[in-house]
């Protein structure tokens, strides 16, 4: 049978990843897809740095005409990242024919109206080379999906791991993963928590029919997490995750993005260092729980190669179709919910002036607002400057919205210092 | 568009997760599968036995003929188990055209070559409501799989779980497995790693493309583990998990069955319970982590409901062709690699007289085989009978044709009591 021809568009790291295993590997990857898979072109603005795969000369080029005009190349893998001129070569490649994959999760978060459904495979966008695409969109179909947990963030996890297990402040955390190739020399979007709302995004829409902007997910990153939360939090039990959550409530759903308390044990406090993890819980199936590489030259090409392998068999364009039927099913979008009416465990911090009766006031406060303590912790500490110490408190379960009113009350009080912090807690 | 007809053979307790599903999620499955799911016949011997859904008493038949002979059913759903009459009822369904869904993993195991790469799909026999055939078979084809450990019989789990938790004995820990439902009267199967190893054998023919006869798998069960094994283990740093394992080393592919200590803290000792787990190694993607419940009357219908919908919109077909390429790749088969040749380091436990000497010469015996040691626990004891007490050993690394022959040559002292245990650790 006739070859089928493909084209790299993006020449970075994961492009060259891609073309290793389409190089290296031929003989498997043809017997997957029926016949084989041949790579006829790379594309990129930079074609004299050297890359880590040795390719033959002629398939490089910086002309994307070369592969709009090719009738023969079906399907293009983008991989250049970023909205533009990601988005525009996209659209381009599409309106020429091309059955496209990507693992460009911020173009699918921000234009995945005009993308999904459409000839687009993308199941390195979330996840590296943990399969959650597929698992959500095909294999758990059965089910409704009452919510999911992720780890999205490999760079916010790998320094979340190396402060929980090394004692290290945050800022050292950042610049180690920087050191490692774990985090990028401006790592705003993996720290402040908006690479995983973009993440949640897709999940969402692949799981709820959602159709959310990223950007309306309320996120908070971890570069708000304190070495000293870490410590508090193993005392009571727990690690401090970067959790991307969505959950599905009988008004509505919820989404959001925050460091969260987990128990440990469980099988996402155990997860460490670059690794990602995603819990998805159906009516059915229960718990189904999803670890792997979230980033990382191959772990990533072995998503795209799948794609690649999926859309060539036809596989991939079954599943387009269906998840157009889900975006066009023409029934009520999802509620967003309020988050203010979402009820948790929180985990809080504060600054106090070391002085008698300072307990008793804040204690007042959660009281007078129906919120339950479960646990303090105040040591005489060495930490102590200037008479202040940290308090910190593990409720019960409160309602979101009692628990600001009352953090607003106790902040007013003159002998609590900024900033204080509040996480959730997952059991 | 006109319904896709479907019907279930064997309306027992998955059968009845599977009306279930399909006669409450009618909405949902639709849009899914691009067109309304139908279930137009159950057929079942026994019609009047109470199931724990309502269906609709002219659904239900006890006549195949009924599903063989309406030309509008699409796809017929096998859930009747075991080799006969399942073997026979399937193989009419397919010469009669229908799409055949199954999660019956003992005849796939057995009758695999007849059945593997026609129109049919098992996403329920390994692993129950966890995608891992989805994965092995679709998502991870850019991969050479380089090992599948595998914790696959949710019965041996459990019982393993309550003799660790609760300091169990293995038969009271039985029956109260039975108690629970999850052990069967006659739990043999499950216990002696029969089960698992027919699970192993189909996850072996996915990822390595291995036709194996699962009794060739070598296999030990759980009914060989006692109570003590699993106190030295934690006192060591390990789990006891009955693992199925395959491996491809240079000189073939290794696959067994056996209880096996696993470090904790790592994911596959952090499984307890009636839960199943899978780690997948590939050479791009690297360690992937698969868990969820491994059987059970809706984890395994969710499996089974996704597999329905693959098969309507057209996907499962795809799989069967690439599955059936696969078997028929026309390369020499991969070789079985002889077990005394694989190497690991391994927990021993002797029963042995409370003597000056004893300890000197069953270590001199390993090292003579140049087996070196790692640990040693002899405890002053009160379990202590006759003047007989256990003697724990845990090795580095040593062939497991030396071990035999070490094994032997202790077995023959004359203050060495049977029986002698040894299991492998993985790290």
């Amino acid at each position: 049978m006739n070859a089928a021809k493909v084209a790299i568009i993006g020449f970075g790291t994961i492009g060259s990843g891609v073309a290793k295993i389409l190089l290296e590997s031929g003989k498997r990857l043809g017997r997957h897809a029926g016949r084989p898979i041949e790579l006829v072109r790379i594309v990129d603005t930079d074609l004299v740095r050297p890359r880590n795969v040795a390719v033959p000369r002629e398939l490089l080029t910086s002309d994307l005409g070369t592969v709009l005009n090719d009738p023969e190349i079906v399907a293009a893998v983008e991989l250049i990242g970023g909205l533009e001129p990601a988005r525009s070569i996209v659209l381009k490649l599409l309106a020429s024919g091309k059955n496209v994959v990507t693992a460009n999760k911020a173009l699918l978060a921000e234009h995945g109206q005009e993308l999904f459904g459409r000839s687009i495979a993308f199941e390195a966008s979330v996840g590296g080379g943990i399969p959650i695409i597929a698992a959500i969109g095909q294999s758990l179909t059965a089910n409704q999906v009452l919510s999911i947990h992720g780890i999205l963030n490999g760079t916010s996890n790998f320094i979340l791991t190396q402060m929980e297990e090394h004692n290290a402040e945050y800022s050292s955390a950042v610049a180690e993963a920087q050191r490692l190739g774990y985090a990028e020399a401006n790592p705003a979007m993996d720290v402040n928590g908006s690479d995983a709302a973009q993440k949640l995004a897709i999940l969402a829409h692949l799981a709820f029919g959602a159709q959310v902007d990223w950007k309306a997910i309320p996120r908070v990153g971890i570069d708000t997490v304190d070495v000293s939360d870490l410590r508090y939090a193993r005392e009571l039990g727990y690690s401090i995750k970067l959790l991307a959550i969505a959950e599905l409530a009988s008004d509505g759903l919820e989404l959001h993005v925050s460091p969260t308390l987990v128990r440990h044990g469980t099988p996402l406090a155990e997860v460490r260092g670059a690794y990602n993890a995603i819990r998805v819980v159906g009516d059915a199936v229960g718990r189904v729980f999803f670890h792997g590489l979230g980033a990382g030259q191959m772990p990533t090409a072995s998503a795209v190669v799948a794609d690649l392998i999926d859309t060539i068999v036809g596989r991939a364009a079954i599943t387009f179709r269906a998840l157009e039927l889900w975006s066009d099913r023409g029934e009520a979008a999802v509620t967003l919910r309020d988050p203010a009416k979402s009820a948790g465990r929180y985990y809080l911090r504060f600054n106090v002036q070391d002085s008698p009766g300072v307990l008793a006031q804040i204690a007042g406060i959660l009281g007078k607002h129906a919120i339950s303590i479960a646990s303090v912790i105040q040591h005489e500490t060495e930490e102590e400057a200037d008479g202040v110490v940290p308090l910190v408190i593990m409720t019960h379960k409160a309602p979101e919205g009692a628990m600001s009113q009352a953090m607003a009350a106790i902040d007013r009080l003159p002998f609590v210092h900024p900033t204080s912090v509040r996480m959730r807690v997952r059991d």
